[in-house]
């Protein structure tokens, strides 16, 4: 077994508990990417809010992170892979295997098939792997992938979970256009559409594990809304009865087998009662349930995409989508 | 993709509901092996509660039952490897593959070395494979692997669950006791001690599969009694107050690299209101923990050995214990 060395490519707060990761797991991170001028220039471990220095320079030039050679680099930079495909090209042709948050990348097959099967040839021709994961990984896929292990006969397949929009900072409650009023929301997805969003490719990943086909798919969003004003710690506000606190983006799918899968995130502000959960129902044959509390999916996001780091070093070249990439597993340490 | 050809070996109540599993997933019954005098003869259709004949005779003679060339024999006889040893041998010799729900086979290795690894050598030599599943596949080990993949430290993993004891028949309902007055119980495990099982063997193939080493392991049974009478379906008698109507088995395991493992189960007879359950907690960073409420243990034993029919034909020749076999998987149809 040897020592795996990772570059930590984006270096905000996803970036920053990644670091702590792996170095408790054992990994010698080799070098650092950043934009931010307050950033570049900074000792890794300083940015990333550790007590010490790590020896490893936050640097803007990726040629120079990756030139002591690295057997993965772990991206989190941002989300959808049009946003991401320049950055992921640049690990790849320096031949270094990725590991992202991005989730468009855990089943880009039927969004981005262009983008998706460019990166797929270009991983292959520099003979490494580009692979997501996230809290996805364990808790919509391969918790139910596995749970369905127990199932004789599936008739529908239906998936609920709640998520905190203050878990990931002023940019993504914009994303969700929290604050604005319920009826402009409405409107604005009428005019412009609503983008569709890891409920997709989530549902995508788990037919295609199971080994079904599907046959139709549709995406809707709804609006959340409360009768109490809920201040968002993000947006540094106290949102008004009748404005919006979150999102149900839902995904339906059916298959040519026969099967039904629903999947439903509820993104929103929290009142303080409310934790992240998950829970799965299998109608079919038997009936099966499946629900997990505290699933903390900001930081599992974290500790699944490094849990993740052999499976992908090992994986065969290309484009992995995490289908194809088998079940997540603990790593008491990671070496290769 | 071919179709696969079965022999049933028991048809009791399990090989019963594994039977009409097989045809409905189009797997082909090409035998099946019985011994109680009021079945042998019959079809297999009708012994099986099925409202057809399937052409195919419930014979005592394996020889008979194996001539026409099978897959893999799916075997539901009795517990423990020492009872269930030559029926497995009977299999293997004839160059069959073998799935069967006896626990003990889940992972033999420390609790029956010695028979383990004389029907390990058997099966490499005939070039098949000898495998178990049942609920503990997908319910106590493979959901809290899956679930694993989101720990990034693993402090303590802690299980319990609850199965009907009344499921079971009233072989069970004796072996475990049920009806004695507590004190005869406690007197009994003091002089007679009490056989590991299930929890032992589920938690030493959860520790294999994490790919961590135990240390120490220790099995303790405790006896649950009710302050209410119970009526015990399967011994079709009134349990009195202060006397068994059950017991918790718990099995707790150390690690040489830290994290600890506990497993409880409790097997009882139920109230109107209980039913399967199976809940896990893990203290770590993060916690996690997953709950499964209608488990139904006695019919996703069967489900869960049916599903592993392609896993067991396709695995390497030998014992495969269940921790080596791969997460569980959902078979919408069974081919190979």
């Amino acid at each position: 077994m040897q020592e795996v060395r990772a570059v930590v490519y984006g270096v905000g707060a996803m970036g920053s508990i990644v670091t702590r990761l792996l170095l408790e797991k054992g990994v010698k991170i080799v070098g650092a990417v950043g934009r931010s001028p307050e950033k570049v220039g900074k000792d890794l471990g300083e940015v990333a809010g550790l007590d010490r220095h790590i020896g490893v320079e936050v640097v803007d030039d990726h040629n120079k992170a990756f030139e002591g050679g690295a057997d993965i680099a772990i991206v989190c930079v941002s989300s959808y892979l049009k946003a991401m495909h320049d950055h992921f090209a640049i690990c790849l042709e320096h031949g270094t295997n990725v590991v992202t948050i991005e989730e468009e990348t855990v089943y880009p097959w039927s969004t981005s098939p262009e983008l998706a099967n460019e990166l797929d040839h270009l991983a292959k021709a520099n003979g490494v792997t580009l692979a997501a994961s996230g809290a996805q990984d364990v808790f919509w896929l391969y918790l139910v992938s596995t749970l369905l292990g127990a199932a004789h006969k599936v008739d529908e397949v239906s998936g609920r979970c709640m998520w905190n929009v203050d878990d990931y900072g002023p940019e993504v409650a914009s994303h969700l256009r929290i604050g604005d009023q319920v009826e402009d929301f409405e409107r604005h997805v009428r005019e412009f559409g609503w983008p569709e969003f890891v409920a997709r490719q989530t549902l995508e990943a788990l037919v295609s594990e199971l080994g079904l086909s599907i046959s139709a798919i549709d995406s809707s969003v709804e609006p959340v809304s409360s009768q109490k004003p809920i201040f968002c710690r993000s947006l540094d506000r106290t949102i008004p009865p009748g404005h919006l606190i979150g999102t149900v983006d839902t995904t339906k799918v059916r298959t040519a087998e026969g099967p039904r899968f629903s999947f439903s995130m509820e993104g929103r502000v929290y009142t303080v009662d409310q934790t992240d959960m998950n829970e799965w129902h299998v109608t079919g044959e038997p009936n099966l349930h499946l629900r997990n509390d505290r699933a903390s999916y900001h930081f599992t996001t974290c500790t699944s995409v490094v849990n993740r780091i052999p499976d992908v070093i090992n994986a065969a070249p290309g484009l992995v989508s995490l289908d194809q990439l088998g079940k997540p597993n603990y790593r008491h340490q990671i070496q290769n």
